[in-house]
């Protein structure tokens, strides 16, 4: 046996462990800038744990832009209650702590899904899908949005400016509160909207 | 001599020439599914002839993401006049018109900015810079934008709600017109402005 200072783990454990560093390492840098050796290395697994768990580096690279996408539509569901507006406001106010809180990752999936790699630009825009549908059928949300192609564009529009704002106030608030940016891309979407009429 | 049926052009149209085509093969693949043959081979030019102009596959990418760069700029300025929400409209209608007619180097120039490369990510930025200082610049802007840190970033993030929604129209325009689009990207400014008051 060769001496190791790998920490065993369970399997579970184990992908867990990879994916955090991933996120870590794909925020940070396109993905044919990071060496499977260098992947390996942090993570204390072998080329062939690695494979075994995500197939290849590409593999791995899905996984955990699959994962940042997950985490972050389950953190910014909307919750119960009647009023669109509160329930958006929520919603938002998640999402900017979710970014906060997981800045890299974030990062990582937003880079990602403009890199041109087609798997990962998939994962992204079925995301991306999820929380513009979730904003459609939010119930009560009728008052607010009424679907119409328009209507779509728009709100796909404000996604993609939730998502420069939030990540631009991350790197320079400037002053702006964590309050304030919830409020102003919350309110971004009924003004928005109120274009189209 | 060998038989060749590569044309002779001056220098100066071979390198426009060169960078129409790189505009086309960027805005379709990622910079490393690009070969130096396959754009030599199409460009009817030697390796050596493409580095002689752009000294490298990534000095020929930020070449053609540059102008791409610089060709938005200039189509986009607002005109003369005393109204800014008409400059405004004037700009935004320019714009949409620009990527109508250069979809694909449009798209390059989005798509690369994401792609993790620095210095395609700089090009990127300072355009984008330009498109937001001149927005506070136009004379007449005051009454519509006070420059503050949270308008700076509205203003930031509603270039990227243009981008997206422009981008997103071009693929699916789903029977909304080019004058609806044109009217949604510029009415989304003051709309947004508005909600900081």
């Amino acid at each position: 046996m060769t001496a190791t200072t790998r920490t065993r783990l369970a399997p579970d454990q184990r992908r867990e462990q990879l994916l955090g560093l991933g996120l870590r390492l794909f925020a940070g840098s396109s993905i044919e800038d990071i060496s499977i050796d260098r992947l390996c290395e942090e993570g204390g697994v072998s080329r062939g744990l690695l494979y075994h768990y995500f197939g290849s580096k590409q593999g791995f690279h899905e996984a955990v832009i699959q994962r940042a996408a997950d985490d972050l539509i389950a953190q910014t569901a909307p919750p119960e209650g009647d009023d669109p507006i509160a329930k958006l406001s929520a919603s938002l106010t998640a999402y900017v702590d979710y970014v906060i809180a997981n800045h890299q990752g974030y990062r990582s999936l937003v880079l990602a899904a403009a890199g041109g790699n087609e798997g990962v630009r998939a994962i992204y825009e079925q995301a991306r899908a999820v929380m513009i549908d979730r904003t459609f059928e939010t119930p009560g949300v009728e008052a607010l949005l009424v679907d119409t192609p328009a209507t779509r564009l728009v709100v796909r529009g404000w996604v993609a400016f939730v998502e420069d704002t939030v990540l631009t106030w991350c790197d320079t608030p400037d002053g702006v509160t964590r309050d304030e940016l919830a409020r102003i891309v919350t309110d971004a979407l009924p003004a928005l909207v109120a274009t189209l009429r």
